[in-house]
């Protein structure tokens, strides 16, 4: 092993980081189509067009490579969006929040990131530590994020907001649900228009605004 | 097939009607432990204690058996719920919402329909005809009849409801998101006590009512 890294160190880091987001990228398309099991390394390598050697330079086994795949991915997805909501703190709530949503249902509609999930969920029965970083990543994280932000809002107006982790995951609840459920079970990756999510985003936010008794502007 | 049939008759219905089912458990027991590719009928024949003849006499093939899997499990688990909560329409809407809540959510949280819900989001993806059952008999039929619960409720508060499916999603929603999001992707079957589901039906049904200007009684 030592062999190779001094190899790739004497090529350059940008070589090597080159090598695992290909390596990434096949393993993504290997993952979709065979499915954890039925997926190897070697085709994996195969696709990325690299050693098996490479590949298990890069990573140890199917195992941290499926999490890696999982985990760029998901942070591909929402890339900071919880974060510049946070960061904007100032403008409406209401405008803020269908911001965020329509934002952060399009990201999860994207048609790899289902295909993803629909993965993730078909075989975490069996191998349950796969989807351990999809939902840290996407669902607990959001909340966590989303529930700062409602608190600050509600201090803002006046509200107090008992279980700020609760009204984030009924705020999600509100914008995924409805879309994300049928894909999940009907197949259709691209079933919805973005004017169709738009709409989901938004009439969950107002939903959410006067659950909470925000004062929707 | 027809002396099969002849035979089967001439042993009175029951005993068919005991095969078909011994049939059914099996299969289900077959599809969670392989999945749908790795089920074959060999083995749902093996489980049930049947010959393969007795399985394709009752299928036509696995996709119809599993069809019939879904269906009956869908079935079992929400069999008139939606209904009873129709049929006595004269009982404050939050008591007869949490009521439902409660038994709605428990019933999809059931191990056995969990894994297949798992089975068949896993299987969608290349199998699209395989989830059609699942959804048109649980989100799809549980909001239709919601929905008209919804519109008679809103109508006896002299309240207007735009859009009743609507409504009905979002309550499902609120209801549902939260611990099934959480179970799909951690895997762990047994992750909630009934308390903790109540708990999520309530409080789902609480910010339903407010969402909707529902009075809470």
């Amino acid at each position: 092993m030592d062999s190779w890294v001094a190899a790739d160190n004497a090529e350059g880091p940008s070589r090597g980081a080159r090598k695992r987001a290909a390596i990434l990228e096949a393993a993504q398309q290997v993952f979709v189509a065979h499915g954890f099991v039925g997926a190897s390394m070697d085709q994996v390598a195969a696709t990325a067009s690299v050693s098996k050697q490479t590949v298990y330079k890069h990573f140890s086994d199917k195992e941290a490579l499926f999490r890696e795949v999982v985990t760029n991915v998901v942070r591909a997805r929402d890339g900071g969006i919880a974060t510049d909501f946070l960061s904007t703190g100032d403008g409406p709530i209401g405008e803020r929040l269908r911001s965020f949503a329509r934002h952060f249902l399009k990201g999860v509609m994207q048609p790899n990131v289902l295909k993803l999930r629909r993965l993730v969920i078909g075989e975490t029965g069996r191998f349950p530590e796969l989807g351990q970083s999809f939902y840290d990543l996407g669902p607990k994280r959001a909340a966590q994020q989303l529930a700062l932000a409602l608190s600050d809002a509600a201090a803002r107006q006046g509200l107090s907001l008992d279980d700020p982790q609760l009204a984030a995951e009924h705020l999600l609840s509100l914008i995924l649900w409805i879309p994300l459920n049928q894909v999940m079970l009907l197949g259709d990756e691209n079933s919805f228009t973005d004017a169709a999510l738009d709409r989901y985003a938004d009439v969950g936010v107002t939903a959410f605004l006067r659950a909470y008794g925000f004062a929707d502007g």
